[in-house]
């Protein structure tokens, strides 16, 4: 099914809001747009597809291991929608090199990932799970709110429908980081220590590039995302009444495929059916 | 969040199609029907609610597994819905002992546990998924489309809603079954493999037990579902050239809750968190 594209769980369903087993209904935004991405488009399409695309492999774990059902469910929801994001951004970047979502997915090694070091952060217990998708979900809607407005009418394609279910991720994230840090003293103590551990990673997000520099009007100068992520997150920090970790700042180097040791193992058991059994036709 | 309520993620959404994090609504099913089960209802409802809480969680690992992106999606789609379907029953289950669904999933061992043996089946390789899902879904699809004519409102009214969703993914697993099958010599002999390995652990589905004697008009008799079953089957396996398997017939047991050495680990991955920290408010 490499060649159907269906972006988004919401939105190639059935009558009773599935996704076609088989159909070959094209996104939208993958028809408007282009058809064809220029090598730097192509390039920073893989830096937001791989971000979505290993935020979710990682959330996809705790469908059977959310403290409650409810949860499951929830974490579920954002990892479909993540990998839903990344499908039509690999698609995308794939389209300058004739490659599919898929083979980009599966067919790459880690140092040609371009995702940030803070989606390969672990799941660590809830609270660490939780102050990760804080962090992520915040600059994503920050980041899909610009990127509506890009010269690039599939990229702000794309943005404009991800940026209403990031919206919903964040809020999803903000609550629980409420609950947790005023819960009991052991929530609040492991929600003070899993923004301690993922804090550290939170500067990598932010920092510009020449790729985002060459592309100015068609991505999102990551620098000019920070103002606006603080704004958001403060109040939210004050009414938790949890402090912003001071500390060390991770050296990064995702976005040029230096990744920690982490990433290894998510990519090992992302990949190993379909490399198991190349061309199997599954 | 134990004591909310939202049994499908269909339903109980915000704007963008997500369940609410902190919602209070509750399922109609839930308020038109009795507010608490009897002790035969109870079990009854146990016994789905069961099946499809273990599916749910073997079929959630696929989520960072499957050989497609797009699989990603539908399998994760399908195992949120029987997350909703399990929780439905649960919270009704629990009714009769003042229990929630939470209580229920994550606190009881395995002794207590009601599910048939084919879904404590191995994930296996992608196809013995599909065989596990071909025979659950056709059956719950049989099931439930009886269980709407229950005396029991509340059976009823789950029923009628989950009969949408495995209606789909009845068609899910045919599809696969059906492309397996007439795939490579490769997937081929992977299906045939894999609907043999499944197929010892069909019988027990359609086995009377005196609970469901009493329950006539409440419950469905198992037995009576089997003609349907097959012959919605035979004509999937004879377009896909497959043979229903012979060989051994499993003893079964999950019902009085004999079960095999799966389970144990199945039920230590979804309840570790939750019994690490009793109480701690997560």
């Amino acid at each position: 099914m490499s060649d159907h594209i269906e972006s988004h769980a919401d939105d190639h369903t059935d009558d009773h809001g599935h996704v076609a087993v088989d159909g070959t209904v094209l996104d939208a935004e993958l028809i408007e747009g282009p058809s064809v991405a220029t090598a730097d488009v192509a390039e920073y399409a893989l830096w937001l597809g791989d971000d979505s695309l290993i935020l979710a492999q990682q959330l996809g774990a705790w469908i059977s291991r959310a403290p409650e059902l409810e949860e499951d469910v929830a974490l579920g929801n954002v990892a479909l929608d993540l990998i839903g994001h990344a499908r039509s951004l690999l698609h995308y970047a794939g389209t300058a090199s004739n490659q599919t979502e898929d083979d980009l997915a599966y067919w790459r090694t880690e140092p040609d990932f371009r995702s940030l070091h803070i989606v390969e952060q672990p799941n660590g217990d809830f609270a660490h799970t939780i102050a990760r998708q804080f962090v992520v979900a915040h600059y994503l809607f920050e980041l899909y709110s610009r990127l509506r407005a890009s010269a690039d009418a599939t990229l702000a394609a794309i943005a404009a429908k991800a940026v209403k279910e990031v919206d919903y991720h964040r809020d999803h994230s903000t609550q629980w980081v409420l609950r947790l840090a005023q819960g009991t003293d052991e929530s609040r103590r492991r929600m003070i220590t899993a923004l301690s551990d993922v804090w550290p990673y939170v500067d990598e997000i932010f920092r510009d590039d020449p790729l985002t520099d060459r592309l100015e009007g068609t991505a999102v100068r990551p620098s000019s995302l920070r103002p606006a992520f603080d704004a958001a997150i403060a109040p939210v920090l004050a009414e938790a009444e949890l402090e912003i970790p001071r500390g060390f700042v991770a050296t990064g180097g995702g976005r040029v495929g230096k990744h920690s040791e982490h990433l290894a193992f998510i990519l090992a058991e992302m990949q190993v059916l379909t490399r198991a059994h190349p061309g199997a036709s599954w």
